[in-house]
Parts: structure tokens; sequence; C-alpha cells
């Protein structure tokens, strides 16, 4: 994988879904996420990128899933399977805690929260483009929930939108070793440019001052 | 121009940016448009137009502008012109009575309201596109504010899009007699294949069986 | 999962890259998926799937990957991994047997080719979304090349956009059980709404109506 | 209208339609656009921008309108009205001299020819969008044909899209004075950052360095 450098007035970072259903203790899919995201410490490092990131002056943007709210999907001719399964469970629900960010990932001045996505691509339906575009981002780093849907679906939709895409590969959870592997190893490869640790990211990033820095894996 | 059919399955209307701040008196952007609005009884046609689709069970999807919230547009490297006054006139600003629908225009049960757009067409970078396609829909009736503006480009882009598109000439407003031309006359005709009044739509939504929009809750 | 219809009017075959260089002998990608796909019977079964379809009335699709021509991709600032194996391996090259689409699977009059994609998705930067709204389908059938990258991304894309989508899981290969067990068991089913074999697929048309698609010439 | 600048990297050259069927003698619709284009000498104004453009290492982008080919819409079930005229016209016939582009336009190495739009659009249903990204563009200076559709349509999706939008107002033309103002002056400068003259954009780009556009073969 070659060397990647990073500019600050064009790179970007993706932070999808940091939702408590997700990833805090009592929310509705953590339970499902626990075994591999405590195993690889996926939230102590999404909170370790972001950090790094603001400290080098790249810009969050946020993807977010549709928040549920009643009467969604009700009159929807069709349904994709994943869409079926956020309707059953009511998944990140309006105005519950559950739907709301996690914390540690509250976004501050300056971040952009895009509108939210129906599916799993936060790209998809969404201004998450658009905003990309209007702040000159040509580069991004990607970080958070489920690397196997929306994590591969916003890296597969930024590489076919002609971004250069970063993986942060301990900065995503999945259900099983067998999803991680099919996300991480079998698929994004094939779009993202880099796949790296939340540590290279950060090393990366913390020598990223005036002039641009390189990453190698 | 060909006689038009509407099949109630596959018809939604589009409703574009009903804002107090557009055709209400006291409205931000009202004083503007008012001697054209006042001039074709937009609003008035607005609300038949909108009676005689509910009537049919044709589904209302709203397409609404960004409401202006603190913080739009400042880290923005590049901004449109349209965008700027929209910026500098914080426009349908977010908890204020001109950025509210209209009373006589709320949307109802069953209604869809789709994501806010940044610039002009109802389609960009919103999830306009998305609810159409998960309620079969395949012909737009389309009506609303500004002319030359917001609905000229949803009309170019359903077009575009591969929808089938009304436009209902009576049911909308601009700054000038020459503003309503540009849109009505010189554009929309090569994009909308049909431009009728409310009356006109009206009377053809009165044929189709009077079944309340499917609502299943 | 449930059973799946499929009206004539509004369903769609989707033919991703039947080109020589995939599953032809001699072709440049064909020993890397020869394994998988005699396994499986995937060309016998594509062209199962597609006759099914042409007798059902069922109108064919086919999402194109570009051609490779001189020039291409060297001026671009930013190329993804799998964009540049495409450019090193020159797959599908322009006017050669390897970019020509296999015998069996060549267009018929009535068929859709649509303009050629740059990624892995036959709906980015393309008029594959235009064309089956221009034809009214709502429901896709997917099947052909390669499982884990244009297949999955084709069936992301098409979720994401609304439609309803089933794949022909025995019609389709790739590189490894592992790469299929990606796609097909982990990934795809959270996009599809059913996975079935073409044997399934069909016995599913041989119940519609035998009437050739529509064509006006 | 504030002082735009253009750097070389981020600025592209959009050129729409110069078919022969629009702007030379004996092209199918160079009839009806000819009053106003030998009165604003449009090709000459074209030249002289793409001159310029190339003299200061700026990419030329064509856009290019779907070239005639026999089968084209005939089983559309939606035609718009602006495809029912380029479908009875048969304009830009694939294989003929209306469908080529004229002489003095021909791409030159290193120049991105994109996929051809169905629409008035260069954006809608094309690569458009991913090769202006892919070569790092920001901000497009567009011109061509024809003001009122496709110049018109392009300008408006490039804004929308989040791009900085220069029109060459003396290097375009229209059925009529009537079509050029509704383009230019009524709706244009909502989206364009600036409206300029051949010689206006001429002189901005001769300040640029000299350089070649990149071309890696």
């Amino acid at each position: 994988m070659p060397q990647l450098t990073y500019e600050k007035e064009i790179t970007g970072l993706i932070v999808i879904d940091p939702y408590n259903d997700f990833i805090s203790e009592g929310g509705k899919v953590w339970d499902r996420i626990k075994g591999i995201a405590e195993g690889n410490q996926c939230v102590a490092h999404m909170e370790q990128a972001l950090t790094a990131a603001r400290k080098a002056g790249i810009r969050a943007f946020y993807a977010m899933h549709r928040r549920y709210r009643p009467g969604d999907y009700e009159t929807w001719k069709y349904i994709a399977p994943i869409q079926k399964a956020a309707w059953s469970g009511k998944a990140f629900a309006y105005g519950t805690w559950g739907g709301e960010i996690r914390g540690e990932f509250a976004p501050q001045p300056g971040d952009v929260v895009t509108s939210e996505h129906w599916g799993s691509s936060g790209f998809a339906n969404t201004d998450l483009d658009l905003q990309l575009k209007k702040h000159g981002i040509e580069k991004v780093i990607v970080m958070g929930l489920i690397a196997h849907t929306c994590v591969e679906a916003t890296v597969r939709y930024a590489a076919e939108l002609g971004y250069e895409v970063t993986v942060v590969k301990d900065a995503t959870a999945s259900y099983s070793d067998d999803h991680m592997h099919a996300a991480l190893d079998v698929n994004i490869p094939n779009y993202a440019s880099a796949v790296v640790t939340a540590d290279e990211i950060a090393s990366a990033l913390s020598s990223l001052t005036e002039t641009p820095v390189s990453v190698q894996r």
C-alpha cells in the first residue's frame, strides 16, 4: 500500500453513526457488537482519531443514520432488509438517549452534521458530498459503525464519487470476526487507499503542521 | 400539449417551500413576490391543488429549503449567489415563524417531508428522489415557490431523473412578470409535459377514485 | 426470506459485466474466477436467468465497466485501488476481444446498454438509474461479475436508490469461497430482498405471461 | 459581482455540446440560433476562451449530449418535451457530421470527454462530476450551447453540487434575445458567481503561469 499524505485543507474526517444505541452500554445494538468493539477498543480508538483530527485542524463530518420517528417506513412500497431491521428495532429513536451521539463525540463548533441517511451509505440521499465539496475536501478518513454496513457503504460511495479514502480499522466494529473480515479484508481494500490503525492515523496527523505529512502502513 | 392522465398509485404532488417567509403577510420575502402572488392568487391556487390531490389520494411530498441555523455557510469555501442571499437574509430561520410552513399547508399524516435542500432543487442532496421511489411515484405535479429558482430547478431535476412532470402555473409566483415568463414560458415547457392551471389540475384529479392516501397506522 | 413476486412491467434484469475478460476461457481475469465459476456453473446459470427473463418479457439492462482506452487514469489525481488494478491490467480493453460481451449474452433489440462505470457500481456516474426509471422499473434482478465488487456495489446502490433487489447467487462468481461468502452471505442479504438460485428465478419468471419485451420498431 | 480568481490546479473549463448540428453552417439547429450566435460571435468567443484555457493550463471537460442512435427513446415510458424534440430531429445523429464536434473544438490529449447526457445537464447521469473530482477541480468555467437549456442546466447542477461557477456570456447562444435574457439575466446570476465576456476570461486566465495541462503520456 502506497505512502499516503494528508493535507489539512483538503482532508476531512467522516464519523459514522456514533449513536449511543451502537456504542454505549445499554444501547440497542451494543450487545451485538460489544465483543468486537471491546476487543479492538473501538470507542477509545474513535476518540483517539477524532482528537488527533481536531488537533491537526482536520474538520469532522458526521454521517448520521435516520433517527426513527413514528410513521417511518409505514407507507413505503419497498423496504430493504436492513431498513426492516431498523424499523422493527426502532434504532436511534428520535428524542431518546439511544438516538443521541455518545458524549465524547459531541459535535463541536465548525463540525458538520450532515442530513440523515435511510440506508447505509452516508452519501446516499444526503448532503455529505455537497458539504465535503463546499469545504474543499478531496480526501476522507473514515471511522465509526458498523464496519460491514454503513462504514463499508460509505467507503464504497466515497471512492465512486472520486474521493481518496483512508479507513481506521480499529475504530470500527461489527457483529463478529467474520463480519469484520468481510468488510476490512475482503472488500474495503479495493476502495480505500489506506487501511490503518488509530495509532497510525494519530501519528500521521500529529505531525501535520503547516506542511503535509505521510503515513505508511 | 398532450392530455395528461394521472394514476393515483404512481403520481405525487411536490409542494415546494410553503414557508411563511415566502407566502404570508409579514414574511421576509413576501413583499418581493406579493405583486405576482396576489395577481394570480398563488396561495389560493396552491391550496386548491393540494386539496384536490388529497381528495384524489395523491400523496404530498414537501420539498423544503434549509432553514437558516447559526453557523450555516460560515465555513464554506464556495457559496453560490443565491446561497449568499439566503445567508444574508437568514431566510426561513429555524425556530422562527418565517421558517414554519403556512398553516393551510401543514403536512398531514401520510405526507412526506423530505430533507432540506441547500440550493434550489428539491432533489439535490436530499431524499426526495428516494422517497418518490419508495412510494412507487413516476409522475409528479409541482407547485410552490419561487417559480424561477426552486420550482424551475426542481422541475429540471425531476425531468433529468426520469419523472414525468406537470407544473401548476398559477400556484407559483416570483418577483416580476419577467421572472415568471423566464420560468414558465421559456424554460419549464422543455421539461414539464404539462403546464396547467389549478382549475385544470383539480378537474383532472377529481376523476380519480376518491380514496384517502394509504397510511398504514 | 419472503416469497417475492415479479410483475413484468416494473421488473428489470441487470446484467453486470459479461465481458470475455471475465467469463470466457482466455479472458484476462478468467483464471482468477474459474474455480468458483466452474464450480457453480456461473455462465450457464447467467444464460438460464437471461433466457427466462427474455421469455417472461423482462427487459435486460446491461451495466458495463469502462473498457480501457489509452489515456485512461493517467491524469487522475486520485485512483482507487480497484481502478489501479483495472488500469494496470488494461481490463476490457476497448476494441479487443476481452472487452466484448461474451456471445451468449449479446444484447438484443429492446435491451438497454447503459453508459460505462469507472468503479464498481453500475449506478455510479452512469445512466442506469435513469434508464430504469424511463422504463418504469421498480424491482431489479441482479447477476453477473464479480460478486464482491461490481455485483455487491450495484446491489447496495440499487437498495439505496429505492429499488427492490433480487440476487441470483449462482449466476455470479468471485476469486474464492471467502470472497463469495463476504458478498453473498455477509453483505448482500442486508440489501437484497431475495437471494435465489437461477432455477428459482427461472421458475418464478415462468409464471409471467410470455409476451416479448415491447420494442416499438 | 466580485473579482474572481482562477487557480490552475482547481479550475476546469466545461465545453458544452460543440456539435456541428449546433454551431456549424448546415447543422440541424444552426438556423435557429444563427441570429444570436452571429450577433455575439459565439463561435469565435468559444474558441477564444478555449485557447486561453489551454494556454493557462486549464483542462477542458467536454459535456456532450447523447448522439441519436436508432432505437433511442422508443421503449421509454416517459419522454420529456426536450427529449421528444431531440428524438424527432435526430439531433447529433451518431456517425453523421452533425454529431461530430466542430473542428476548432476537437478534444486534445489531456482533455476529458465525459459520457453523454440524455437531458440538458452535463452532470445528470454522466461521469462529469466524477471526472472533475478525479482532477481536483473545484471551480468551473462554462460555455457552449444552448444558453437556456444545456448551459443553464449545467450551471444549476454545478452550483447544487458545490462548484464555483463562471459563465462566459458571449460564448453561448440561443433562439432569441428573450431566451438569452431568461438564461443569462434572470436565472444564471443566481448560480454563477461570475458572468463574464470571453475577453474578460481570456484576460483573467492569461495571468496564470503558462504551463500546459499535465498529460502523462
